[in-house]
C-alpha cells in the first residue's frame, strides 16, 4: 500500500497514485464533467488503495453542491405506500439510489407525509425526483420557490418541468381491451378523485374505449386518502347500483384490493361473475387472492431514466421536455383469467 | 398573512409570529434540544405562513450537523433486496425515513452494493442504522473510521456498538416448534455461509433443537452471493444425498424460494411431502406458491426504535447497550399448514 504515513491522504495523493491530474480526481469525485470509465476505475482504485475520504462540508462550501438527490410523491400514504409501506414509491427509491451512485450523489428518501414544507425542511439537495405529481402539487411549488431542478415522474399537470412518459394511455388502454377481449360488457371505473394526470388520462381513455364499444360508462371516483377502504364502501355501492357489473378496472392497487374486499363480502366470484384489473404490479397485486392482473411499469428502467436526466439538468445540460419512458407489458393474473 | 415584504423571512420572524424566543424556534429546527409538542406546532404554523425556509448550508457550518441519518447493509443485493428491489432494506428504511423526520432529520437511502467505500463516499451523515452486520463488517470498519455513531439492527458480532435485539434465537425457535409439532422429523437447514451473527445464533438454535428431538442435524451452509440459485442447487442435491428430508428451514427468504423452486423440479408437493419455513415475511414468502410460512419482525417498530437511539446518541445522550425489540410472532401459511 502506497499510505501517507501519519497524515490523511489528499486528492493530490489520489491523483499521483493514479497517474492523472487532481482536476481529474475532483472531476470524478464531483461528477461536474464526465470521466473515462477506465479512469474513473483508476482513481476508485486509488482511493481505495489510500483510504481516502473527501471532505464532504468543504466540498459543499466550494462547489454549492450537496450531492444528494430527492425522491418525493405528494401522494397520500394510504395510496403510495400502504400499510407494508413497500411500494411505487420504494421500488423507484431503491433503484434511484442505486443509479445515482454512478453520479457520486446520494438519494435522500422523502417520506410521503401530508405536508411538503415539514417534509423537506431538513433536506439539502441538488435535485429532486417527482413522482406523478398532481395539479398545482405542493412538493413542486415548494421546490420551485427554492429553485431545485426537478424531473417529473409520470406526467406534470402544464408545468413545463422535464418529464419521463409512463405512457399513462397505453397502460389504460392494454388493460381495457384485455377485459373486454375476455367478454366484459359492464366495465366500471374506480378512480383517483384528484388532480393527478394520471387520473385524468386514464378516465378519458376509459370514456372512449366505453363508447367505441358501446357500453354506458360508469365512473367511481374516491379520494385518494380514503385509500382501500373508500374504494372498499365505493364497490359495494356499485353492487347494489348497478348489479350487471362484469369488471371493475381501479389503476390504484389499493383501490383494487378494497373493490376484491367488496366483491368476496357481496359474494361475487373473482374471476367468474366480475374480472378485476389494476395498474401497478405491487406487493397488493401479487398477494391478492386471486392476485391481480397488472402492468409491469418497468419501474426500475422509469428510476434510472429520471436519475440521468436529472443529474444532466444539474450539471447545466439541455434536457428533452419529455423523454420516452419503457412501454408498458401486461401482467395476466388469475383476476382476469379464463 | 403575515409574509415581511421583500425580504426574505429569518428565524427572527418565526419567532415573533409564534410567541417563542428565537433559541426555541432553533431547538425545534436543529432537534437539539426536546420542544415541546404544542410549542413545536405552533412554530409549525409560523413557518408555514411565512414560508420560512431554513438556510441548511449555514446550519451545517454552524452546527457541523448534517440533519441527515443514514441506513445501510453489508449483505448482498441478491439477498436483501432481490429482482424486484423490495425487501427488508427497503421496509426498515421507509419507517427510519417516517421517524426521522421527527427529529427534523432526513434519511439517506445506502443502496446495496459491494463496496463500502464507494458506496459512502459522497454521504454525509450524523449517523447510521447498520442492519444485520458480519464479523469485521466492512460498512461497520468505514463507519469507525469516519468517527460515526452507529446504532446496529439485529445483532453485532463483539464490537461493542449498540443495538436493537431482534430476537434471533427466539425467531428460529419460533419456527423450529413449528415444523416439530406439525410432525417433521428430518428438517434440514438451509443457512447463509458468512460470518452474520443471525446465521450462528440460527444455527447453535437448530442444533441444539435436534439434539433435543434426538433428529439428525442437516446443515447446509448456501454463500448469499449466490442467492435464490445458491440454494436451488443445494436443495437438488440435498434431495438426492437425504431422500428422507420433510422439512426445510431457510432463514434468508431468498434461499426458501430457491428451495421451493428445486422442490417443485423433484416433484415433491410442498407442505405433503416437505413443509418449508423462512424467516422474513416480505415479498417473495407471501408470493411464493403455496405461499411461506415466515414470522413477522416488526420492522416499523424496530425501525422506530433504532432511529431514536441513534438521535439520542448523536444528541451525545446515553443509551443502553442492547435495547428489546418488538418480539417475532409466527404467520403460518401454506407452506407448512395441514
Amino acid at each position: 500500500m502506497d499510505k501517507p504515513a501519519g497524515r490523511r491522504p489528499t486528492v493530490k495523493d489520489v491523483a499521483r497514485l493514479a497517474g492523472v491530474s487532481q482536476g481529474t480526481v475532483s472531476n470524478a469525485l464531483s461528477g461536474a464533467r464526465a470521466v473515462e470509465t477506465e479512469t474513473r476505475q483508476r482513481i476508485n482504485q486509488a482511493i481505495a488503495a489510500l483510504g481516502y475520504v473527501p471532505n464532504l462540508a468543504a466540498r459543499r462550501m466550494r462547489t454549492g453542491r450537496t450531492n444528494t438527490i430527492a425522491v418525493m410523491t405528494s401522494m397520500p400514504a394510504a395510496v403510495s405506500a400502504g400499510s407494508s409501506r413497500l411500494g411505487f414509491l420504494m421500488e423507484i427509491a431503491a433503484s434511484a439510489a442505486i443509479h445515482a451512485l454512478d453520479y457520486n450523489s446520494a438519494l435522500v428518501l422523502v417520506p410521503p407525509v401530508a405536508d411538503p414544507a415539514v417534509a423537506l425542511r431538513h433536506v439539502a439537495m441538488d435535485g429532486a425526483i417527482v413522482i406523478e405529481p398532481q395539479q398545482d402539487d405542493p412538493f413542486l411549488s415548494l421546490l420551485e420557490t427554492r429553485g431545485i431542478p426537478v424531473v417529473v415522474i409520470g406526467q406534470p399537470a402544464g408545468t413545463g418541468l422535464p418529464w419521463v412518459d409512463m405512457h399513462y394511455e397505453r397502460t389504460a388502454d392494454l388493460l381495457l381491451s384485455h377485459l373486454l377481449e375476455r367478454g366484459a360488457r359492464r366495465i366500471a371505473l374506480i378512480i383517483g378523485a384528484s388532480s393527478r394526470v394520471s387520473h385524468a388520462v386514464t378516465r378519458e381513455c376509459y370514456d372512449r374505449r366505453m363508447s367505441l364499444a358501446g357500453i354506458p360508462p360508469c365512473v367511481i371516483p374516491v379520494p385518494e386518502q380514503e385509500g382501500e377502504d373508500g374504494a372498499y364502501r365505493a364497490t359495494r355501492d356499485l353492487l347494489q347500483q348497478v348489479p350487471g357489473i362484469d369488471a371493475i378496472f381501479a389503476p390504484v392497487d389499493a383501490f383494487a384490493t378494497g373493490a376484491m374486499r367488496a366483491l368476496r363480502d357481496a359474494g361475487r366470484a373473482v374471476p367468474g361473475e366480475v374480472r378485476v384489473v389494476t395498474r401497478y404490479d405491487g406487493l397488493r397485486a401479487r398477494e391478492e387472492r386471486p392476485s391481480l392482473t397488472a402492468v409491469d411499469l418497468h419501474l426500475e428502467q422509469v428510476a434510472g431514466l429520471a436519475t440521468g436526466l436529472l443529474m444532466d439538468l444539474i450539471a447545466g445540460k439541455e434536457i428533452p421536455a419529455r423523454t420516452e419512458g419503457p412501454l408498458p407489458s401486461l401482467v395476466i393474473r388469475g383476476s382476469s383469467q379464463g
